[in-house]
C-alpha cells in the first residue's frame, strides 16, 4: 500500500510517492511559500494531489512533515517559528480539500523514523536521531515506535542543556546544545574566528574574501583542507553534542544514535569528537553496554520517506 | 490474578501479595543481607514462597525490585553498587529454586510504575517519576508503558547533567542532578552550613548538638520550623531538579512529573522551587502545554506494588 510524503522546508517543499519498503516511486519539489499560510495550504494540497495521481495502486494517505511543535493528535501546528504559525489546524485545512487522509508530523521525527525503519537505525529497537543543521533536531524511537510525548513535543533534543547559564537560545533557555553543535553554531564560530586578527583565522579570512560571507560551504572546505582551527571548531561542536547524548542516554538508553544533517557530512571528523564527548561523560561507563554512534543513511529524502511511512502506520490503524 | 512484589532495600526486604487493582493483600519484611549474595538469593526465595503461600487464588509470578542496572531481558543485574554485584544472573538463581515465574526490575522503575498505574500519575499516558532519596532515581512511562531502553538502563534520571564540570558524581560524570537534588545532597549541604560559623547555621548547629550528627530528620525539623537557611537549601535542590526536568521535557515531553522519595515529604516547600526551576528553564515556554508536577501518592509500598504489577504484565504475556 503506497503513501504520500511531503516535507515542508524553508525554501522548497518536497513531495514523494513511497512504497512500504521506503522506496521512492515518484518525487517532485516546488518552492515553499513560507510566509503565506493560505498559499502554503493550497500548495501542499496541490502537491499531494499531484503525487498521489502518479500512483498505480491504492494510496493509504499522506504524511506532511514541517518544522515546529505538532500536537499529540498530529492535527495542529502548535508553534512553527519559521512559518510564524500558532495553533494552526493545519491537518483540517489540508483535509477539507482532499479525499486522502492526512497526518502531520514534526520534520525531525519524520527523518528519524526513516532512518529507524529503512536506514542507519534499522534493526535496533531503541534509537535516537540528532540532526545537525540550522538547529539541532531530534527524534526518539523507544521499543520500535516513534515517541511523540504527552503533548506531542518529545524529541526536541536541541534543547537539552549542556552549559548552565550558557549561550542564549532562541527558545528562551540558556545553554541548549543547539547553540553549540548545530551547523549554525559552527558557522557562527568560524565567522568569529575569521574576524579575529590571529593566525588561526587566516584560511577562513581568505575564503571569506572570495565568498563575500562565510557559509557552511567555505567552512566545510577549510575542514577538508585540514585547517586546524576549523577542525577545532568541529571538535568543540562534537564534544558538546556527545555530552548532551550522555544525558539522553541517562533518560532513554538507546542502542544507537544516528547523526544527520549538514554537519554529519564531516563523517569521522565530527563522529570522533562526538564519541569522545559521549564516552567521557557517560554515567557509569564500563558498567553498561555502549550505544553505537553512526551517520545517517538518507540525506534530503529522509523527511518524505519518514512522513509517508508514519502516515501509513497511523492511517492503517484507523 | 495475584502477583508477588519484592523490594530489596539496603536494610530490609519488603514482600507483598498484590491484586490487579494494586491492593496489598499481605505484607511482610525481613532484614536485607545486602553484603552476602548467596544469602540474598535464599532470603528472597523464602520470602517469595512465604508471600505466595498466603494467596487464596492463582499467583501469576513474582517481580523483584532492586537498585541497580537490570538488563533488557529483566534477567541479569548488570551492576548494583550496594550489593556489589556485576553481571549477576539473579533471575535464574531465584528461578531455579521456585515454581513461580520471576522477573527482576529496577526499584525506581517499579515505584514509578505503581504511581502511574495506581497513584499520582494515574490517568496520564506519558509520566516521569523522580525519587529524591539517597540518590535521584527515575522512571519513564511513554505511551502508557514503562520504557527500559535498548539495554535496560533507561530512566537513570539522577544522571541528567545540570552543571558543566560540576560536582563529582559517583557514576564518574560531573554535575549530575543527583549531586544537587537528592536527600543526600540536601543533608550534605546542611552539614556544611552547620560547620560554617555564620549565623545561618545556628539552628542546625543546635540540632546537631542534640543528635550527634545531622541527618534527614533534623534537617526536616529545621525546615518545618521555618529555618530560612534550610529553606534556602531546599530551594536550591528544587531549582536544580526543575532544570533537569526542563531537559527531560525536551526529550520526552511528559504530561506529569511525580516527585517521590524522602524530600517530597516537604510538599510545597520543595514543589514550588521545582516548578520555578522547571518553568524558568522550559524550552519555548508559552508556546506549549506545561506538565503538571505533583508529589507521589505511595511511600514505602510503591516498590512492591509496582514490581508485582510489572511482573503480572510481563508474565501474563509470555
Amino acid at each position: 500500500m503506497l503513501s504520500v510524503g511531503i516535507d515542508i522546508g524553508g525554501t522548497k517543499i518536497l513531495g514523494a510517492l513511497v512504497d512500504p519498503e521506503g522506496n521512492i516511486l515518484y518525487e517532485t519539489r516546488v518552492p515553499s511559500p513560507a510566509q503565506d499560510p493560505d498559499l502554503m495550504v493550497s500548495t501542499v494540497v496541490d502537491l499531494i494531489r499531484d503525487v498521489s495521481s502518479q500512483a498505480k495502486s491504492e494510496v493509504v494517505g499522506a504524511g506532511v512533515a514541517a518544522a515546529g511543535f505538532i500536537d499529540a493528535e498530529q492535527s495542529k501546528i502548535l508553534y512553527a517559528p519559521n512559518l510564524n504559525w500558532r495553533n494552526e489546524p493545519f491537518r483540517d485545512r489540508l483535509q477539507q480539500d482532499l479525499d486522502l487522509q492526512v497526518v502531520i508530523e514534526n520534520d525531525a521525527n519524520a527523518a528519524g523514523w526513516a532512518e529507524f525503519k529503512f536506514g542507519a537505525g534499522r534493526g535496533s529497537k531503541d534509537m535516537v536521531m540528532l540532526t545537525l543543521g540550522t538547529g539541532v533536531g531530534g527524534a526518539v524511537v523507544a521499543d520500535s515506535k516513534l515517541r511523540r510525548g504527552g503533548f506531542g513535543i518529545a524529541g526536541e533534543l536541541g534543547h537539552v542543556r549542556v552549559v548552565q547559564d550558557g549561550k542564549q537560545c532562541g527558545c528562551g533557555r540558556k545553554g541548549c546544545v543547539e547553540q553549540y553543535s548545530s551547523g549554525t553554531a559552527v558557522v557562527k564560530a568560524a565567522r568569529k574566528l575569521a574576524k579575529s586578527s590571529g593566525p588561526a583565522g587566516q584560511r577562513l579570512r581568505e575564503l571569506e574574501e572570495v565568498a563575500g560571507e562565510l557559509s557552511g560551504a567555505q567552512v566545510y572546505q577549510a575542514l577538508l583542507e585540514g585547517d586546524l582551527a576549523v577542525l577545532g571548531i568541529f571538535r568543540e561542536a562534537g564534544k558538546f553534542l556527545g555530552q548532551a547524548m550522555a544525558t539522553i542516554t541517562a533518560v532513554l538508553d538507546p542502542q544507537v544514535y544516528v547523526i544527520g544533517g549538514g554537519l554529519s557530512d564531516a563523517g569521522e571528523m565530527i563522529l570522533e569528537p562526538i564519541r569522545e564527548g559521549f564516552l567521557g561523560d557517560l554515567p557509569a561507563r564500563g558498567f553498561r553496554p555502549e550505544a553505537a554512534i553512526v551517520t545517517a543513511q538518507f540525506t534530503n529524502q529522509a523527511g518524505v520517506i519518514g512522513a509517508a511511512d508514519l502516515a501509513r502506520e497511523t492511517l492503517a490503524k484507523l
